[in-house]
Parts: C-alpha cells; sequence; structure tokens
C-alpha cells in the first residue's frame, strides 16, 4: 500500500494508484499526465495506450500547489467529490462520473472529458451551442430547485445544510466579489491601467451601489437557499455541441439560487463583449452576437419556466401551492441573480480574478471600451435589480449600455 | 457512580447528583422538588434547608415527559446550556448563570430565579416592569449583533452555524407558527369556538396572507442571520421590578433576528389585550395600556437605537461602514419584526398552543373580541410589514386594528 499516507501525486504516482485502485487490469500500459491549470488543485489524466481508456484524477492538498503558505482546506475535494455524486442524480448527463473518493489521499477519479471544450474557450472561438440553455438551465433546476426547503425533507435539508459548510472558499468569494471589487479593501484590486481612474470614480466613488453590494453579501453569507455551485462561469462547464458537463463544485454551499444563475449569465455577456470586439466580420458578428443575447435571455426564461414547472410538480411544503406562492419565490431568484450578474461583470474586470474573454482583446480601445460597457451594465444589474425580471430585461441592461458606452466615446 | 448512565431523574435523585456533582457540601440537608410546567423537560428545584442556597437541575429524556411517543432530540438540552453560556458573556444579568452540563444525563445545573415570576404572569397582574424594555433591548442586541456576519468572523460563524443547526425543534416552530395556522395543515389548530367561522374567512380565506406567509416561513427556514433564542414569548422570561432574565432557549438556531424581536413585542400586545378586556377600573386600565403600548414601542424602537449603536462601533465587515448600510439592516429587521409579530398573534390564537393573557378571558364576549382585534392587527402586520419601522407604527397598527373592531362590533 503506497497510499495509505497523504503526499502529492507524480504522474507516475497516478499510474500506480489508478492499477491499485483497480480502476485498469494489472497488465494496462499506462501513461499518466499532469494536466491541471488552476492554482490550487492537482488533476493526472491516465489512459490505458492499448484500449485508449482514460479517467482523470483530481487531486488537492492542505495547501494550494501555487504556494505553500496558501492553506486551503482538502475538506473542497470531499466537498466536490460528493456534489457531482449529486449532479450524477440530480441531472444525469450534465456533470462527469464520478468513480471513488479516497480521504486519505485527497482524491477522487472520474470520467475524462478531453474530448469536450471548456466552455470559455469554445465561446472565445465564437462556436455555437445549440443545446447550452436547455442543458443549463435542466441542470440548474434540477440542482438547485430539489435542494431548496419547498421541495426537500426540512430535517434532511438541514442535515445536508451542516455537511455542506463550506468556510474556506465562502470566505474567498465574500472577498473576491462581494466586498474588494467596491472598496479594494486589501489593495488586491487589477484593473486594466487605463481605466482605473474610471474605475475609481464610477465604482469606487459610488455609495448607493456599495449600499446595494452590502445587502447582496449579507444574502450571500446567510442565505441557505439551495445547495449551489458556488462557482458556475464558463470555466467550470465542458461543452461541444452535444454535450454539456459542469465541473469543479469546490465551493458548494448552501447559498442563494441566484449565485449561480447570475454566474452563467455574466459570463455569456463576456462571451458577448468579446465577440463583439474581437469579430471583424460583421454578418457573423451580429449573427454571433444575437445567438449569445438569445442564450442570456433564454438562460433565464426557460430557468424560470423549469423552475415553476418543477414547483408545480415536486414541491411538497403545504403552503408552496398557493397562489402566487411559486411565482413570488422565482421572481425574487430572478432579481438576485440579476445582482449577480453585475457583482461577477465587475469583480472580474476590477478584481484580481480576470477572464479571458476580456484580457486577450488585444485592441486597448476595444478592451476599455468592453470594460466599460460590462461596468455601465453590472451598476444597472445590481441598482436596479428589482426590475430584471425577465430574460429580455437581462439583454436591455446589456444592449442599453453598449449605446451609453458608445455615447460617451463619441464625447471622448 | 450513580449517574454514568442515563435515567429520568427523581427528586431524590436530583439531590443525590446536586451533591454528587459538588453543588452542595457533603453533609448539606437538601430537599427538592419538580417544578417543571411544560411538556418536555424535567426541572428540579434543590434546595439546602440550612443555608438557603438553592440550584435548578433541568433534565431533557429522549422523548417528551408528557408522552414516550414524542421523540425529540436530546441535543436540545446541550444547545440550551450553550446559549445560556452565551448569554453570561454577551448579556451578563440578563439570564441565569449556569454550572455545569452533563452529556451522559442530559441534563445542566442553573441559578435558582425563583424569587422572579415569569412574565407573563407579572403582566397579568397588570403589574409595571420600569426596567423591561431597557433590559430586553440590551439582551436582544447584545446576543443578536453580535452573532451576524457583520459583526463575527465570517469563518467562526459558520463553525456555529453547524453547531446550533436545530432540526426538530425548528421543526415545531415550521409547523405551529409558519404553517398550520394559515392551512389548519394537520387539522390541529384549536380557535375558540365562537370564533372559528370568522377564523375560516378571515385567516384560511385570505391567499394573499397565505402569501405573505409563505415568503416569511422560507426566511425562517433558510436565513440564519444570527443565532437567535428561537421561543422568547413572555413565559420564557422571568422579571420582577428590578430584573430581567430570560430563559429556555432550547429552540436557538442561526434564524432571522426579527424572530426574537417579534415574539416580545407580539407577547406584549397579548397583555394589551388583556388589559384591555380584564382590568375594570378605567382610569388604572388606561394607565396600564399606555404603559404596555409605550413598552411595544420602546422594545422596537431601543432595539433600532442600541443595533445601531453595536454596529457602528463593532461592526467589522468591510462594507459595514458605507453610508445607510447600517440602517437598510436594521429597517429590515424592523419590517421582519412585523412580520413575526403577526405570526405570533395568529398562531396563538389560531393554533394549537395559547397563551393565557387571552384564554383566561371569562367574559366571551370580551374574548372574542381581543382575539379579533389581534388577528386584524395580525393581518396587517404580515401584509403591511413593509410600513412597520418604528415603535409608532406598531402600536398604530394595533389600536387602528381595535377601532375597527369595535366598529365592528357596532355593526353586529
Amino acid at each position: 500500500m503506497r497510499f495509505d499516507r497523504f503526499f502529492v501525486m507524480q504522474p507516475d504516482d497516478a499510474i500506480a494508484y489508478a492499477k491499485e485502485r483497480g480502476f485498469f487490469p494489472a497488465d494496462a500500459e499506462l501513461e499518466s499526465e499532469e494536466i491541471g491549470d488552476g492554482n490550487i488543485n492537482y488533476v493526472f489524466r491516465v489512459r490505458d495506450r492499448r484500449s485508449g481508456r482514460s479517467l482523470i484524477i483530481k487531486q488537492g492538498g492542505e495547501t494550494a500547489r501555487i504556494s505553500d503558505a496558501f492553506r486551503i482546506t482538502p475538506d473542497r475535494v470531499r466537498i466536490e467529490y460528493e456534489m457531482l455524486k449529486r449532479y450524477n442524480e440530480l441531472a444525469p448527463g450534465l456533470a462527469p462520473e464520478v468513480y471513488a473518493y479516497d480521504e486519505v489521499m485527497r482524491a477522487f477519479a472520474m470520467e475524462d472529458l478531453s474530448h469536450l471544450s471548456i466552455m470559455r474557450r469554445a465561446l472565445m472561438e465564437h462556436r455555437k451551442l445549440p443545446h447550452f440553455v436547455e442543458h443549463i438551465t435542466t441542470f440548474l433546476v434540477q440542482t438547485l430547485f430539489y435542494t431548496t426547503d419547498v421541495a426537500m425533507d426540512p430535517k434532511v435539508k438541514k442535515a445536508l445544510v451542516r455537511r455542506f459548510i463550506n468556510p474556506d472558499l465562502c470566505e474567498i468569494t465574500e472577498d473576491l466579489v462581494y466586498t474588494e471589487p467596491f472598496t479594494d479593501a486589501k489593495r488586491r484590486n487589477d484593473p486594466y491601467p487605463p481605466n482605473r481612474e474610471w474605475i475609481e470614480r464610477m465604482i469606487y466613488g459610488d455609495d448607493e451601489l456599495r449600499r446595494e453590494v452590502a445587502k447582496l453579501k449579507w444574502q450571500f453569507m446567510s442565505e441557505a437557499q439551495a445547495l449551489i455551485h458556488g462557482d458556475l462561469h464558463t470555466g467550470s462547464i465542458f461543452v461541444d455541441e452535444r454535450e454539456t458537463k459542469v465541473i469543479d463544485p469546490e465551493f458548494a454551499f448552501f447559498g442563494p439560487i441566484g449565485y449561480d444563475v447570475g454566474n452563467v449569465v455574466a459570463n455569456l455577456m463576456f462571451a458577448w463583449a468579446n465577440a463583439g470586439a474581437t469579430m471583424e466580420d460583421e454578418a457573423a458578428r451580429l449573427d454571433y452576437l444575437h445567438w449569445l443575447e438569445q442564450a442570456i435571455a433564454g438562460v433565464v426564461d426557460r430557468f424560470r419556466a423549469k423552475f415553476l414547472a418543477a414547483w408545480h410538480q415536486d414541491a411538497r411544503d403545504p403552503l408552496a401551492r398557493g397562489i402566487g406562492v411559486a411565482e413570488d419565490y422565482v421572481d425574487r431568484v430572478i432579481v438576485d441573480s440579476a445582482g449577480v450578474t453585475g457583482l461577477e461583470l465587475a469583480r472580474r474586470i476590477i478584481g484580481l480574478a480576470h477572464v479571458k474573454d476580456i484580457t486577450s482583446i488585444s485592441d486597448p480601445e476595444k478592451r476599455l471600451k468592453a470594460e466599460r460597457t460590462l461596468l455601465r451594465a453590472a451598476k444597472v444589474f445590481i441598482l436596479d435589480r428589482y426590475r430584471h425580471l425577465d430574460g429580455s430585461a437581462f439583454v436591455a441592461t446589456l444592449k442599453t449600455a453598449h449605446r451609453e458606452e458608445e455615447k460617451a466615446e463619441r464625447r471622448r
């Protein structure tokens, strides 16, 4: 037993591990490479040269891979594994299969999704994903509605709340999404230099914005509404034209549903800004922007429709079937989603964790304009979130921000 | 060691237990009586005849004292003990001192408060309590503000949330406060027969009321705002003209702050209805009603003022000191308190757990009128909670309901 005590594996260890755990026959000719590109975990692809069969082993240490100084609970690996198992039950086909969790090695094995692309990359290649809206809204409703108090036995839910309390990873979100972009509290924000002064004036200088962000923050920190993914951006989704697979739920905990919905929506908006700034052929650009706008509106509207359908079919609370109860509930979730859309747009531009959709825009003037458009929209999503009740309102805010930025540009 | 395995004690066992645990000298002449009057736990007073010193031993089994069929987690005893310890730290002097917790015997010892009266009884004797408003608002702010995300280290708070998850006792509240009074879902409601038909029409028949109750229910079930008492009615408070002591926090969990504030307010309103119906001397009655109205308004307004003062002194979150952030927060808590005031008024009249303030009104016409007045007010507190932002609004709703019921009575 080489794996009865924790150590950080190398690719050869992953081969030995995969054999010892019986994932491959003893005589398989295995090859392994470490393909992790995040800052925290190790990801090994192990492949049998003869059969071509492969799987992924994901391992997390007590410190981040980038620095031993950055301690982060290994419990996140257990949370990720348990979440992926739940996804396989609640939303079959929309997450990788998982095979086994190993508490000692802080590792688990799962399906290899190498035939798919990370969604952010696919969108930056301006690919259309004809099934994405249906897949992701099914995923959202199946994983979220069914873990609310409306649908779940309240005692089972409370046991799950306890099981998924996730202080370390919540702290990251509380700091990087809900605090620093609006206060620069730890002086770690990293705005694009030509936009720095504009951001100081338009964002740090807005007391009302910060007051609304505070309300959203208290909600994130205290509302155990459903078992959310907690980091559902387009870098946590594998896609191709037929499939959609959600990965990386290590931030999972009981939080507001709108956090997941808003992250999906905001990241589609990054793709929209990227396409607007980088696609040279006008007809192709307009066509792709239109597809993205339909996807944004579709996520909101199909989520709402499926959420209500699930409610009317499976709500178990005695109050849930009253007139307007479901509609009030989902309206509030969509308003929350608008607030989170604004937070995610702002933090990816202002804060320390950027997105490639924006940083890869090489023309400085176009990048500046893309950032300001999204930040103008972010403010509206946060301040006027209560009037964002359907998909068309989300798209309208984005397009209005774009027109306003064009006007401002002409005045410069 | 007679107490190394759990059994339900008799008074003589409590004497032996108190000696073995060293609460009294070995040669003390102890007497003991069981003074519990609830349905669930056993409460022994143990007293040394010579010194007069006494203490309380509270014990809870795996089943309720009224019936072995009614199982309820003994973890509630641990929760109660830990909460009382916290109260001694956060709000010294406003809860009984506690001496020791015994996991095996599911028991703990605490200060004997026999020199005080249960507040419900004191109010039914129409006693004024000149320090109550200051005491209870200090208690509320000290125990509640300091367990919010605003004031507490978020990781410490999440560990506490886990520690105080309380499924069995929350279920009781979810059923008896948030569901059954508005739906009669389990056919256990117990309205005063002359009021039954009126309640069916005015409460069960109101879809909008049930929709607003549903929102409050989801909030109770999912908002881990602060470590609340969870059952802060006037039967959980000992008083005299100088002292105030909060007891019985076995329902404690992280829930909405307004749940505690609203329970205090509603139970003062039961006293108001009792005084109005039972005090024959008009001058004395008007004087006492006026005192109660000042207490009701005072709880709301002094809570608000002290909450803001605590916030401005001790808020640690970087967003907490923004313009209007504290005011938005406490306004929302007071609105929540109005909703809970309405729920508590309704459930004590309609549901299965009544209050003596009302059931002891012997004149049927006066009881009927008191109940309808409070139910009229309850509906306004729930439906129009957003306009209840200060104490005068709470009192105004109560007095308007009273005038409306007087008009309705004249039409009968």
